[in-house]
This record gives structure tokens, sequence and C-alpha cells, in this order.
């Protein structure tokens, strides 16, 4: 992973030439944004002191401990667009003192006991690809602050054919884990944007959902047991499929972000590799229509492996496309449909879709424009380090509601992303889809872009707080699948309540007394 | 509710010839018992004084706080064999002092601020129905106890016909939901075993699961939102049919029993009242090889509304019909498959089972049996009565686990009742069945059936302990839908770990700090 921009650093990232296009009829003159070189950044001193260290080294070996700056600087920012513009701009304030990699479970929880003893305040840190600021912990009260980097726990510990489980270590990435599956014929089908970089523990930590949530669900409905490190030893959850035995504590854990323990190892119930897969788009007159058609599908139990419907301008600029943005589109409202799964099952979901869809006014454009997002599905963060480049701030912001709110909610935040982002250069361009759906109702994921001013960390700033208050006031999950961290809490206890922020404290209290993991993550 | 037996005061409850024949031929001859007369019945006199009294009812009105010995006793306990064994010999020891019956959500709250107060415990009632002694608490710290009886909470609050989802009070019974559901061309699909007595709040405060489970899914899954009343104000959590801002936190609130706060207001998923409905019966030659068959149903995604598999010895007696007990049976193991929905979606349905269970080995019966097994699902609990009045003791078991070790769990478990209910008379009867199908696993469901000893109590509490520990040695979970209460306290703690029972008493202490909310229940 690139440490200022997203992923591979041989990515080319520059822009299509209609892009650019299209940014100067918006935005006016193109503007390129330098960026620090790697080795004129300069972190803070680290604080852990030689005993310190020496004492980690004890437990997980000399070679995984580090304090060089190339790898503190390394575990210090997720991939939202303040944390890259931070990494641009060389502001490397939070970093860890020490990076620290176990080898196991059992490494991880020594880790956590001596961290209890020494004070020093423990950071989970996954695939590294937080939106939410859920990396960078305020250790300002501890005696320093380390990364516990769990790539090392990479391995497949099980595989249950039977009953179609899978027993996963946190570190290991998206892809690894599709590898390791597929050597036994299965999958697990999660598919997020940050898929390529992302991890096991990651997914569950902060509730992650994926492209193919449709058909296989979010990554919570696929866990059957978790297996955590805590300050106060091991916790195991999960026996069964489902259980009647009290509140379902699993369900505490995922979404914990770190904050209650490190997740080490997952259970997660899996699939037979699919033998087809299609990829297929239809047009609707507008955005709406096409909403109404999908909701029509999943009240009607027609639930493709994957779904998404871009709104009128997403469609206009071909952004499921990145490298075809700006050039023609068929106009009105597109919708995205694939299909995983044997191929009878393939062929009588594409049946009763069609006619679902033709029924709702859907015009079926053909299988190219699928295949095209199925090759590129991954890509677009590398086009946000593009336009980044090019002085136009981007970001994405995403929520959810029921069928009956969407409309309110749609508007709500189209309208605060405009207000807060208007500048003398013209309106942002706010470009929406809907990517998940539910039988009660759907999410919406928007992406933003405007000019960036001189301080875009600080424009940003205003914009999210302003479209956070937009969504609560409109009824809306301040987080569909992005998690809480840092960037979300403030509109945490209005969607939770008092008794809730009451609980999560209880709960920190009871697994974290000194509250060493992840400070200042998730609990307001 | 009859005070002293299942349902239906009116029902007749008598034994059918051909189940008294067998019963002869494994127990000996049938030995009638006697139950107490309710004018006979003594209760503990009731503690609460007149100020008191005075007190709920400036909150309530005087029509609605009753200490009349027969509703105290009609509060005294839910329904488990040990419970109907208690009433039938006049065990009223654990009455509550008052029944308390608020009209809404605020009335809920003023009670608990008033309880809270005055140090009086407060036992949340719903349809009464519990299995697992979740009624009846022990208040001898407490200045009293009351029956907290939510049935004036049966309103249908609202309907979102867009968003397919609905608004029920706590107190509304499953008929009457159904009813007022129906009104608007909507229904919930949760039928469990006690859905005629049974109510909203009961089914999400015990994760209640259904007969028609497999295609509508588990109550907790079908849940949106929850309005809970704690002693320190409204709780009100789920804005969007999914979220990542943290934990799930309705996950926390369903299964607590009552010990966190009282649920007053279930926003649920709804679906249309199914077109058409048809229920068949298939034969295996083993319950191997059909629960084999409903694992490459369920793994190959072909769900239908019910699936039910009755071992050979639950075959041989025709237990899925209670009036043909005793009769001839085909032999073999027979699965009850059940489809609700549109003509066109139940006919797929149809075919594509038919194709998986005759390729896995299964016959198709016919739609007789199944459709028999629909007419009287609801009745069986009637037949336990009449055992009972026959000297026989039956009670039911339900765990659940992965599908790879359903054998072994199984096993244990039929081990385990024959080794603790084997007496002078002979062996006992164990029948079982799986009633709910995942991915990952499955549930299993035993009634077993001895001939009772004088202390019968004693006989199944001893019996209960043998077989909790059997269900915990075999890697089952200690409950699959019957809930925690104060019956599976003793194994919670080994399901959930030290870490687990620290969060739930934690949770308890941010919500409820004197403790009042059912005291005894769920938490060890």
């Amino acid at each position: 992973m690139h440490w200022s921009r997203w992923g591979d650093p041989g990515h080319t990232g520059t822009l299509p030439e209609a892009a650019i296009a299209l940014l100067e009829l918006a935005f006016g003159p193109i503007e390129p944004r330098a960026t620090i070189p790697l080795e004129d950044v300069r972190l803070p001193p680290a604080r852990l002191d030689a005993e310190v260290l020496a004492a980690y080294v004890g437990v997980v070996g000399e070679l995984n401990v580090s304090t060089a700056d190339e790898a503190r600087l390394r575990h210090t920012h997720g991939k939202s667009t303040p944390d890259l513009l931070a990494a641009r701009e060389g502001d490397f304030a939070a970093a860890p003192d020490a990076v620290v990699r176990p080898a196991d479970h059992d490494e991880v929880l020594a880790v956590l006991r001596l961290s209890r003893t020494l004070r020093v305040a423990v950071v989970p840190y996954g695939g590294g690809t937080s939106v939410v600021s859920g990396l960078s912990a305020d250790g300002t009260t501890f005696a320093g602050v380390i990364a516990l980097d769990l790539a090392r726990l990479d391995h497949l510990l099980a595989v249950d054919v039977v009953s179609s489980t899978a027993t996963l270590e946190a570190g290991v990435l998206g892809p690894r884990a599709e590898e390791l599956l597929a050597e036994h014929g299965m999958t697990l089908g999660h598919f997020p944007q940050s898929f390529e970089y992302a991890s096991i523990g990651g997914f569950a930590a902060t509730r992650s959902s994926g492209q193919s949530s449709s058909g296989y669900g979010r990554f919570d409905s696929m866990v059957v047991s978790l297996k955590v490190a805590t300050p106060d030893g091991t916790w195991e959850l999960g026996v069964a499929p489902a259980s009647a035995a009290g509140p379902d504590l699993r369900q505490v854990v995922l979404g914990s972000e770190g904050a209650f323990g490190v997740i080490t190892e997952v259970t997660v119930a899996v699939r037979p590799v699919p033998a087809e897969r299609a990829y297929e788009t239809w047009r609707f007159a507008s955005f709406e229509g096409g909403a109404d058609a999908m909701r029509a599908l999943v009240q009607g139990d027609v639930n493709p492996t994957v779904l998404r419907l871009s709104d009128e301008l997403e469609t206009a600029v071909n952004l499921a496309k990145p490298e075809q943005i700006g050039s023609e589109s068929g106009g009105g409202a597109l919708m995205l449909c694939g299909y995983e799964g044997t191929e009878q099952r393939v062929r009588r979901m594409r049946e009763e879709l069609s006619a679902v869809l033709r029924e709702r006014g859907g015009t079926f454009v053909g299988e190219q424009d699928g295949r095209d997002w199925a090759a590129g599905r991954f890509s677009a963060p590398y086009l946000r380090d593009a336009l980044l480049d090019n002085g136009v701030l981007v970001e994405t912001v995403e929520t959810a509601t029921t069928w009956s709110n969407l409309p309110r909610l749609y508007a709500a935040v189209q309208e605060a992303l405009a207000a807060a982002l208007t500048t003398e250069a013209g309106a942002p361009m706010v470009l929406c889809h809907i990517s998940h759906v539910y039988r009660t109702g759907a999410s919406l994921y928007f992406t933003v872009a405007a000019k960036e001013l001189v301080d875009g960390r600080a424009q940003w700033a205003l914009a999210k707080a302003a479209v956070g208050d937009a969504i609560v006031a409109a009824g809306g999950t301040i987080t569909h699948h992005h998690a809480v961290g840092r960037d979300h809490k403030p509109w945490l206890a209005a969607e939770i309540g008092d008794q809730g922020v009451a609980v999560l404290r209880a709960v920190k209290q009871a697994l974290d007394p000194e509250g060493i993991l992840n400070p200042g993550v998730l609990i307001p």
C-alpha cells in the first residue's frame, strides 16, 4: 500500500482526458497540488524507552518490533480524504511510537497484558483502510501508543466443509482469504471497495458490507463465531448458527473497532465458488423509478448477487467506470445487476429480475457495462488520488434508511453538501448510488467533488459536520458500512441514545478497565 | 389461558386410545395424577402496603392494580413442565405481590420510575408462556415484586407499506398481530409453538424462533427498531435496516428477558399475506439421510417456509399429529415441508425442493399429513397436560449446533436423558426433530416422556442438570429458542465466557443500577 495514496504504488493514477474536461467545466482550470516527498516527512519523537521496547521484543521477537520512521508513518493514517491530505502535507503528528507484529492469538494476548501493565495504548491495525480515523490513537494520557499490526495472523485455520464454515485469522487480507478458500472450492463473497487491502478482522470490527452483499449478505451476517483477545484474557463467542442464550454478544464485538478487544480469529459461513458469474445493466428514466424497481425486487424476494443503481448525475458521468468518466452516457439512471451461482440459479435469477424490471419500466442495456464494472470494481479509489493531485477535493458519504424515508434523506444530504461546498469556483458535484438493499430500506452512497480550497482538510471538516447533522435530522444512520471511528462519533449518541452510550461505556469498562484499547475511537 | 395447564380452558385434553396403549407398553399401567382445585390454592401474603399500592394506582388507575389471589396466581408461573407441576401441587410461593397493568409506554416508564424509588422488583409479563422460569422473580431483597402485565399495550401503532414495516406494541399476542396486519394485507410470519398465547414483546425479549423461520426468519432477524422503557428513561434503537454505527445494540435488547428494560414497541419487517400455502411430507430411510437432505437444501439456497424432520422414533409415534399418536406410521424419518408465497414462487420452491430431495433418496408421501400438521400445529402443548394427568412426565429440550457436530450432539442428549430418566418402569421415550435449519447448522428439538416418579419436579431437575451438562460438553448452545430465564443460567457462562458474563453484568448495572428489573433472570 502506498504511504500517502490508495493501493499499489505502481498504479499510474492519471485522470482520463474526458474527466479533465468535465472537471474544468465544473470547477475552472485544473491546478495541480504538490505532495511532500517521503524523505521530507518528519515524525514526532517515539516515546517508548528501550526497556519497554525490550519487553515487547520479549513477546514477539526483535524482528517484529519497529520504531523506524517508515514503519510508524505507514501505521499512522487510514485512507479517508482527510487522511490522504494529512499525509500529502506531511502531518504525521498522530504516529504510533512503535509497530508491534504478533504472530498469533497468544502473542496478541501477551502484548495486551504487557501493554496493560505498561499503560501503553494499543491500536489494532489490519489492512489500514479505515476511512473514519479508526487508526490514530490519542495517546496523551498513556506512556505511549503501539500499532498492533496483525499482518502475521494470516492463516486459514480450519475449514468445515459439512458445515460450510471457515476459520480465518484476523490479518488475512481479502484476496488472500479468497485464494485460501478457493483451494477448498469455497468463497467468502465479501467484496467491499477496500477488498484488495482490507482484512478479515477489519471486516468484523467495522461491520463491513460489500458490493455483493445483496447475494452473500453483510459481513456481520456471515460471522458464526469469534475469538477475541482482551486485556483480561481470551473471549470466545458463538457455538451455534443461532441461539437464544441471551443477547447476541457477537454483535457487541462486531463493530467494536478494537475498543473492546482484538479480534484474532473469525469463523465465517462460506459458499461454493460460483460456477457462473454474469453482470448486466438496465436503464431507468429516473433514479426514483429505478429505486422503486429495486424495492420491488428485494420485497419480492428476488435477490441478485450485486445490485447498484446510480442516480442521474452519477449515470451521466459514468462513475461506475472510471476510465470512461465524462464520456457519453445513455442518460437516466443505470442499474447494475450481478449474478453468481450455479448455471441454473443464475438463469432463474435473471429471468425473475428481468420480469420485475421490465414491469417497472426498466430497459435492458447489455452485458458490456456490467463486465467493465466487474473488471474495474476495485480501482475507484485510485481516481481519488488523481483528483487530489489536480486540486479537486473528493470524498464519499454513506448512510441508510427505510424505503419510505429514502427521498427525504437523499435530498437532505445533497442540500447539505451543496451548501457547505459551493465556492467561488461553483457548486460541488454530488453523485449518488444505492448499493445495498434490504426488505425495509436501502443505503445511499454519495461521492462529492469540489474545487479544493487552500486548506482542504478544514474545507471538508465543515462539509462533514454539515452532512452529519443533515443525516441525523433526516433520520438516516450516521454510517451504513464505514464504521464510527473518530469521524462519526459526534453523531453516535443521537443514533443510539444516552442509554446506548452508557452501555458502550459500561462494556468498555468491563473489558478494558485501563482503556488501553484504541482510545478515542467509537465511544462518545 | 388456563391457570395450571396450557391454553384454552375449554380444551378437552384427553389422550387418544392409541396413545394410552403405547404409553402402557412403555411405562406400565397408567396412574392418573390429581391436581389441586383452584379454590384450594393458598398464596403467600402480599407484601406491598396500601401506600405503595396507591402510588401505582396513581399511575395506571384503580382498575389496573390488583392484589387479588387469582390475579397473582395467574402471573406466578410460565408453562414449562416444572411450572405446570408446581401449579398442580398448589405451589405459588413465587407469586408477585401485585399485578400492575399499564396502558402504554409512558405508563410503563412511570411504573419503572416509581418502582425504582420504592425498591420494588418488576417482572415484565407478556403472554406468560415462558418455559425457562422467566417470570418468577426472587424478591427477597426488595420491598416486593410486581408483575408488569403488558396486555393493554395491544395496538398496531403504525404500518409503513412502502418500507414493509409495522410497529406493534409489546403486549399484542400472536393471533391478534396477524389479525391487525391482515387488515393491511400483511403478515409477520412468526409462528412458534406458543403462537396463540405469546406476545410481540416476548418474542423480542427471548429471541423467539417459529415454525416458519426457514422462510420468514427468526424473530430477531425481523426486528428493525425497538422502543424500550428503562428505569432511567426511554431508549430507542434502530434507524435503518442495517448500520455500521458501532455494535448492534438492538441485539443486546433482543434476548435480554426483561433484565435491561421493558420492550414496549417493536417495529418489524412484514410481508404480504401469501396467496398460496402448501404443505407436504417426504420420507427418508433414516434421520441421518433426511438431515443430509435438509443440509443440501439450505446450503443450496432452497429455503421453503417450513422445514421439519422427525427422527425415526418421533416418526414412528406420529408426534407431529397428536391425535394419531401410536397409530401406524410408514417408518423411516418423516420430513415436513411448507411453502408460502405467490403461486409462482410456491410452484418453483416445490420443484427445486423436489429435485434435491429425490436426489438424496427422499420419497414423496403426499399432502394430507402436511395439511394435518398445519391444522393442528398449535395443539401439541395440550397433549402434555393429558400426559401429566396420567402420570407421564413429559418435557422438551432444544439446542443447536453446526451440521458437522449434529450427530455428536444428538447422541449426547439422547444418552443423558436415557441415563437420567430410566426408572424401574423402563427407559424414557426420547423423540427428536430438526425444525430450524441454517447454512452452517441446525437445531435439535427433543421431546422426552418418562414414568413420573413421586416427586416429578425433582425427577426432572436431575434430568435437566444432566442434559444441560451434556449439551455444553457436546458443543451445543444451551438454548436455540427458549431463552435463558433461570433454568439455563447454570450453563450460560460456559457458552458466553467470563467476559460475556462481565458484559451482561456491566450492561445491567448501566441500565438498571438498582437491579429492579426481573431480578435473578438471565445473568449468572
